[in-house]
């Protein structure tokens, strides 16, 4: 039976070539475990040297879930939580990983729900300093403050879960809050690079590496079989980071295979190249899908669009192509996901237009 | 320069190539996520097979610290702790992840305590079925043991952390003490083929599934880049293992990377193969050491062999080759690893010879 | 200096003289610790005849929070969140104790946001059970859902943070929901007597043990030094409570202290007599309140009355009495609460009207 | 039926007259909630100013497994884990409620162990400042210590579980092991009025106060209805304990019934004159024990005994007196604990002397 081409994720294939190849060719050689060998620390100081962050901290972890809940319980003190968007991966995806690491996610709203507009907008997924700053000033002018969980750390991720950015200007307000009440910050990078490369973003990896206290490149859904690069750009201040990482299971033995990995994806501009033909996909696929008429959910400028369909229409589409279900729009309507990724081809949208 | 050759630890190298080269040939297709594909049910029907458990349970997850946490805490109450040997992995080297998860291990001696002698003996690392009894009945008898840990399930590794193997009637012994107090029995396989391909071991796979309730089939130290592969032989109690997997950061987003990869592991018998060449590289460098005149410092049966060297003949190693260091045992002499695998070679052997 | 009268909160004074006598008539009697003593037991027995429950559990604990989180960490598995108000105590004011435990709150509205109208209305601070349907409908619908916190447990207070009750439908509706999904429903009743007492609720503590599966008669807030007695009426389902409830800090040593006080409170009646008390005075006082024309922010039927004073006026009331700040209504206007309790008098409420 | 007397434990009578005649003098004052009253100051005072500590922090919890799992949460760094005894406390009968709270016991022997005589010997129950220099050295010695538990802090309990105390000398070697290494000293004093009294003792609360980090002096073994006293003598560093004490649900809402028991205790010598009943009714004791050619099986200098009895005697000491059973010598002797406290009298060790 032929597969079915499939634009539900961006984590459905393998690795760049590159990657595999390095793997080979690196395959016999003996290397020392848990992130100490030479690969590491090349990917490290590459990350740094795009960051702009000579003084910082990189290291690299397995996936998303686990990055989000290591770095979050590094972050913050036991009477401490995280706030984040209603919307926010760790808030709502992560089957309660945060809290299983004792804290609590504090959620605010996001842009749409300030409007009224629950999930229409350019700003859905997003939480905006204005909000950020309301919300730990009223904390701390409640007077039942100590009874209460505190705001020890911001969340964002951007691109957000609904493919949506912030611009520079958002970024550094909602730095600035941070700053001033002096709660780090945290951005989820699992999409960085299409978020990146978006040719409607103002903002490059070394505004965040400036503007936020820790943030991770995602590889898994960026061209690497797995992995996340963590980076503190004026470094980690915990004294021991590693029996953390240990402790959440999150160390991986053979740790050189995330360094190999990310050396490859930082080695002439890899990464951002093919972050960018995700970017040039997704162009190609919007501008087919406005073409036919097709209802934007979100008017996303990353690599994931999300569609209004007719339920008829989806049964057709369930026959030659795979979709990413998003959410039952109304009794005869259906939004659903088109993910584009770093591997795919300009035949992959012209197929999946031919269905559409 | 020159690389030193290295027998330092099991897990220094990638994969076996047919590993890689599935990895290659399934690069591009499109696979669904969180182990729900193909590959992993393949993966887990051939496992199944092998360990006569058509009822079974199999998921794959990435490394050991991971699985043990996530294995002990799908297995324990709140009010429950594991009980284990002092040596175990989870007691001594795992950062705490057991008490991060909040569970306490209850450690007991082991064989070499039993018999006053610390450290040398056949059965140091391993438990014996009759002190744990002790310990589950003295727990119980005591008038107090409801202001005391509960012992909530028994975990035991195999090979053990020393390299040493339990016969199949201790093994059944400790089963039965298991059952009698209604305690699940987990056995932690981290280097389990080389365990079962041990020339001087009397258990197979098909024992090790019917007398314990859960196990982990080892793949980052035989074979595969990373991962485990858990086996419920009698299948998986809790109604929803996979949040609680989600929960401790330990689902892989592309999980079909740990079902392709034990899948080949168990196709054509490659994971018992490979196994095997560790085994007898072992063996081989068993006898040139005794030859050599070294003092074996345990008489390992698996992978891993103990040898006590002088300090001055380990400043001239250190020029040559790589081992583990394992612990000081004198003013002048110190235990060091010495540590086959799955792609050891002969020559190998003959090299590391040569400067010992 | 003249100590000013207070209404800020109903835990202000020690306990009812009964258990002063009663604790000085006990005090040199030797008795058995942890709560396995004859006072316990006796009390135990009061409140199951009372309950209508032969078949439950009671227990008794120090706290509030305490209770909160003990109860719920029994109740959940480790993939379960407990569902609840935004404005219940566990998710705004408990500090992450429930979260400490590892276990999400997972808010839903409350009646007046689904109203549009957040602040006012009959309803604030609970919860509905078509919403509550819905909540949990729409969780299993969700093709995410193992990717989630499951909603494992309800959690409700009765009266409510606000004053506000439940009816005996709405109460039956919530249960019948609850049931459906096999979800235990918890009530929270730091202030049980001052609801049972209200003039306006049809609820008894039948109605109580009846349709909830778990719940607490407060006494810290009603006529003990403290104390909170758990009810389960079917049995707690646990096999060892006690390891849990030791394991929470939360095993008092003298626990027939605990036991005493509840045995003179259910006593002769006293526990409803005292709770009618402070619904009397509470009633008193919204009377002349509202003949004084001030705003009531709820129309609070129990002991718990919020009315809007311009912030002039508070600068006198502060002269002579002491109330609880509630929030700021606008920048000339504040919410404040008055509490009555077991022991307020007529001639208290009389000496505050003078100062109103 | 008549009761028969009790030496089972120290917990077994309410509070001394002076604290209930406190409590019903103050029994309808209405006073702030959650510690921040004056009599939980008036108490803090008094006791700083007994430790000759005026720059310390007090506040008061309700019990000691609370009380241990808040201050060691408090102490710890998440990879951080707690050195204890075999036999404190926190690691044999709290029901794993450090590990409840993220953190590992880490036991050492004790003194007893190490002379090879597991259970007799004045320094059962105690560590000794060598082992615990070897114990932090050894960690900071193995190369892999970063996937080991941190040493973060030191336990220890005076009196012991045992009863045996510590000298000025071996507490002042254990504090500067504990300076040198940075590692706070933690010191359980829920007996600490009976080892402060013992006339074998070189130790006074100054002294404490001194060389500890940070203690609690008991008050539910000591007088008090319940209650510990937290002291940090030279201030708790944690920016926000309160929420820590909330989440640990260990935060009292009438926290001022702690401040007046505590007032009282340290007002007029109470606590030490009380104390010190309990030691001459336990020398009492010993002198008849001895006297009558029991066996001590510890010669304990403080309020707990233990003796060694024939199952046969000890059937008829059941008829006439309550003990604590503390374990199975042998085939027909069993060691009993009797405990003397504060409110004990001459005629009761009389009456005592008649059974025995």
């Amino acid at each position: 039976m032929r597969k079915k081409i499939s634009f539900s994720s961006d984590y459905t294939r393998g690795a760049h070539p590159r990657i595999l190849e390095r793997l080979s060719e690196t395959n016999f050689e003996q290397i020392d475990g848990y992130g100490t060998d030479e690969y590491c620390k090349s990917a490290a100081d590459k990350i740094k040297e795009i960051c702009a962050c000579p003084e910082g901290d990189v290291f690299f972890l397995v996936g998303g879930t686990q990055t989000n809940q290591t770095i979050i319980d590094m972050l913050l003190k036991p009477y401490e939580g995280v706030v984040a968007a209603k919307t926010g991966h760790i808030a709502a995806h992560e089957a309660g990983a945060i809290e299983f690491s004792g804290h609590k996610v504090l959620t605010i709203g996001n842009y749409g729900q300030e409007k009224d507009t629950l999930r229409f907008g350019d700003n859905i997924g997003k939480i905006s300093a204005s909000e950020l700053d309301r919300f730990i000033a009223g904390f701390y002018d409640d007077a039942n403050h100590e009874h209460m969980v505190f705001p020890g750390a911001v969340y964002i991720s951007h691109p957000t879960e609904y493919g949506t950015l912030y611009t520079r200007k958002e970024l550094s307000d909602i730095s600035a809050v941070c700053r001033k009440y002096g709660v780090p910050l945290f951005l989820d990078g699992a999409r960085l690079g299409y978020g990146l490369m978006s040719k409607r973003s103002d903002v490059d990896i070394r505004d965040i590496a400036e503007l936020v206290d820790v943030f991770y490149i995602g590889g898994t859904k960026v061209g690497a079989l797995f992995g996340e690069a963590v980076v503190f750009p004026r470094g980690v201040r915990l004294s021991h980071p590693v029996p953390v990482i240990k402790q959440h299971g999150a160390l991986l033995a053979k740790g050189w295979i995330l360094g190999l990995m990310f050396d490859t994806l930082f080695t002439d501009n890899l990464y951002f190249d093919i972050s960018k033909n995700a970017i040039e996909m997704a162009d190609l696929l919007r501008e087919g899908l406005k073409n036919k008429g097709y209802e934007l959910f979100i008017d996303s400028p990353t690599n994931q669009q999300f569609i209004v369909v007719t339920d008829e229409k989806l049964k057709e589409l369930d026959k030659n192509i795979r979709y990413g279900f998003w959410e039952k729009k109304d009794a005869e309507h259906t939004v659903i996901r088109l993910a584009t990724d770093w591997a795919t081809k300009k035949e992959d949208i012209d197929e999946l237009m031919k269905y559409l």
